[in-house]
């Protein structure tokens, strides 16, 4: 017996680009890393010598045209997402690209158009959080009932503070911390209420230690609140300053009991007692607090890519969570209640 | 040697007032429980026979006029409070009120400027939180700089469903879920934060299960966001709607750390293991959450009224609470920002 | 209507004792704080200043000879109990004494022989670890049948490291860890467990920082293993030398669950999340664990002797925690197993 | 490029050997899964159709004569163990092999000198928490000194009750609760510790549930203690009984502090409230909490095969577990201590 294939380049090798690309190599059934695309030469030995990968692209397009490769992993700027998804697709390549899907409501939905043109073709964008295994066990929970009707999420994402503020500079391209950080919970939120239609939204935020985001309209702690047309609710809170390590956290209230995924951002299941009192660590970022979900999220494309299983979630998904974390960071930058008519 | 001792009468004999009565009459140091009035016999004679009170008035007037009664608690409703207060302090007393001091902003001033007529007379309104061990704690570190220049308050509260909906009937009187139970929350967010001037407020919510609120324009469930004019903020939940237990929770984030108080909303030390997984009982009320604290609260009054201490807490502290209260209920109402001046 | 009231007298006035004479003094409905005896001039001052005691006694006798004490309070050294609790009852007072009964266990019969004398007076040895609402909720859930039959009680006494080493020079009169600290879970592994007979016991120990403990043949860190003879269980851990406070736990196993009382040992409600990591501080010390338990404690006691309640623990269950404790300390000092007859 | 490889054989297939051979297939790097051997047909066939394994043997002697094979995974009954180490060294094969190492104490010295003739084979006995990343983690920190000079380990081994006691029926076989379960502790007391000689141990337990046990001479709840030579100690739990699941539970107590790792066994990072209360659900077998270690173990050794690496623990590591084991057996059984020579 010969179980089949999916040959798979990824294209871009960055921090996350490379971890991608390691889940690939070694550990989604099925997959067969064989190319890689990055502008930075250091990467593309990176993973010749350390995963073998034999072609080695610095020119998307040329990667494109080999036919070999059947789907390609986009870990590039959010500025090109849109237009390395369609070219992809008219290469007739499967694609997963990570999160958002663009910081452009158009494009997104240029996007939707091109993939409805080619249904044979998988495309995923990367919400890791609902192939984590707690977010999967939340979800089925309330699937089935055991929190009676769910009504409010709460979700925030709170990131350890970087004191360089790399951030800072990268608050241009990455639409600011709504677009970059609550896009996550947006769709958390979106998928454990049912996928209700967003009514309106208010958002506020603060620069509690990196001041120099003013001038990018830009805030290291944003607050965010949504009303869902069918009277449910969701409230955001997105952090860059947290002293403890990255925490995600979400709570679903139910009108019979109340989920909490994430509380206390554990590391690991070590606990200290000492002078400082009974402590654990936290995950100091997403890398180490995602690190499973990354691998599954790839498992679940690429058997889907090989006909082997669905996707849970649809490109729509992705556009309206750019479409709410749009209006998040209208809302906060006018200070005033967005509508979405 | 002879120590001095404070007489005080208990107004009004509800479930708080009950336990006002009882902590004053057994474990407060100083307090002579001399009286009592209530419009109910039954609790008149509850008081007689169990804490051997001797004085019992359905008349509030009849109270006042006797004068060995140096001090009254009133633990009536809200919306005989500012009268009341007036009253006591016509007569010569040292006024404890529970919160809230009125649902008014017009008889809260007014309550202001009688009590500035009579500064021997101690007024204290009933922000029991204030005197929990866990949130004294919390202030303190705070107040020494553990987690370095607070920016930002995350607090809640939120109850036990009661099926049969007491609240409901309540509503009208109690002024809506803000007034009743964040207001709580608004004081200590002020008092975390260093009593900031209020900018902005943001409010909504939900009906989960109790639809008959529609009519009071009134929430179970209520999100609102709070701008301080400094650049800090808050954000507040309120629910009605629980299935575990009564659970306050307050966080405060600050630029080197964050504080938690009351998570997880623990009944005691017992943790479970069991079919169910491991587990922890919660606390049914605020009763159960804050029984030590109505003590110290309590202790805090008698000690102040008998010149062995100052009060922690002002009566503007009470207004400004009323205030940001009202302006929560209108946004969530309006459904739009509020903005204060 | 006049509430009956029971003259009290606090025998020792010391940390603990102080403690006691507070609680009588203004806590404990129906006690009246009358006297108070101590060799300490400098503790009867505080007494007659802060508690407002008006007869101070540096002689026990004498004490005694005053007909208006009804009950006395002994929080004295323990090789002191026996005679002075013989003493009192014949001098027709109720008994409440701190534990151990004693550490020689003809002494405990010679008590329990007189107190059988004095059937209309209560005696009480102050296992005060009954009195905690955590154990309390324990015991009932476990009468109640929650975890079905409890076969299995794992129970340590962690004290903070006391730098000065203050319990090395009391170890000769403490009689040791065993006797010292671990009677306390002795009395509640057979509390909870239901009363069974003791069958054999085995004990070892080290000194991890106090060698000096050598020399009295006792340890800094205790474990010891108990059969009963129904075939349940007990092990226990003591120990002198935590850095994080002082933790008190005990789990009960039983065929279908399992309760834990007192993990974590949390000081309060407070969590504080910075570059530790997320923590809690932890109680430094007994009299922060069990204040409130020392409280009801002497409620029962008062309530017993003034005729309105029963004890809940009886004096015999003193003589078998001293049995079992002398048995332990001669297991470990010989390092081998010792039946019980 | 070419990265080097291992040609990797599995032997046995049951719950635990499959696993181990869809993380060689999977998720290995340099691991190549050339064959399986079982004396069941139906688990050959799961790995040809399931990882595509193309030589399937029911024969032991048959798979150690492919000189293609280097290395195999022996998944069998503990009594084969010894046998089949040696078998597979002598045909030149490195060697994985499931804890126990042997019942038996000649057993495991044949195969130290057997290994000791085959320098250039790794033979690794798999005690997988080892490799589990929060024992990691307290190993690294005890070694960096967080905790000061360690001198008290506590561990347990908690199951959950399996209701048709398979486990009754294989006691014969495993050895027994110490040497089955307790042998994990055993070897995690003396690494945390720094591989102190054994002195003396004291061991009982009784039978909750499963009475069936007595005809072995087995119990479903064990007690040990254990004391080395150096004065460090080490006390264990066994149990078959849990009602929440599987918990491992380790603590190392230091002159500075704790570390406690598998505290609580939870699932996952998901909490629910509800009308239980406020609880997690907990891993319900050691496959589930020790997913990821097995992973790791499996790649060090693939690593140290492929001169990539260095083994982490060695064959007189289980040597030394097992002799432990078996005095603990000992003196459970006589209801003794039992002295190391």
């Amino acid at each position: 017996m010969t179980l089949s294939t999916l040959n798979v380049a990824v294209v871009g090798l960055g921090r996350l680009g490379q971890r991608h690309a390691e889940n690939l190599a070694q550990r989604v059934p099925g997959a067969n890393l064989v190319a890689v695309c990055s502008p930075v030469e250091k990467e593309l030995e990176w993973a010749r010598n350390t995963l073998g990968v034999q072609q080695c692209y610095a020119d998307y397009a040329a990667l494109l045209a080999r036919p070999e490769v059947q789907a390609v992993f986009l870990v590039t700027p959010t500025s090109l997402h849109a237009q390395q998804i369609i070219a992809a697709l008219k290469a007739g390549k499967h694609v997963f690209c990570e999160k958002p899907l663009s910081l452009n409501l158009e494009d997104c939905l240029l996007v939707e158009q091109e993939a409805a043109r080619h249904p044979h073709l998988k495309v995923m964008i990367g919400f890791v959080r609902r192939f984590d295994a707690s977010y999967r066990d939340a979800a089925r929970k309330i699937r089935e009932g055991l929190i009676g009707k769910p009504y409010l999420i709460r979700s925030q994402t709170m990131d350890q503070n970087d004191p360089d503020g790399f951030f800072v500079r990268f608050s241009a391209s990455s639409g600011g911390i709504f677009l970059d950080c609550s896009v996550h919970d947006v769709d958390l939120a979106r998928w454990l209420l049912g996928n209700p239609k967003p009514r309106r939204v208010f958002a506020t935020g603060t620069n509690a230690i990196h001041a120099a985001l003013d001038e990018f309209k830009d805030v290291d702690n944003g607050i965010a609140t949504l009303e869902f047309s069918d009277g449910s609710m969701a409230t955001f809170m997105a952090s860059r300053t947290m002293a403890h390590g990255h925490e995600t956290l979400t709570e679903t209230f139910g009108t019979q009991g109340r989920l909490t995924v994430g509380a206390g951002a554990n590391l690991n299941r070590v606990e200290i007692a000492d002078r400082h009192g009974i402590r654990h660590e936290c995950t100091p970022d997403f890398f180490s607090r995602f690190a499973d979900a990354f691998l599954l999220e790839a498992r679940e494309f690429v058997d889907a890519a090989l006909g082997r299983g669905e996707l849970s979630l649809s490109l729509n998904d992705a556009t309206e969570a750019t479409r709410i974390g749009l209006a998040m960071t209208q809302a906060m930058r006018e200070r005033r209640v967005v509508d979405f008519d």
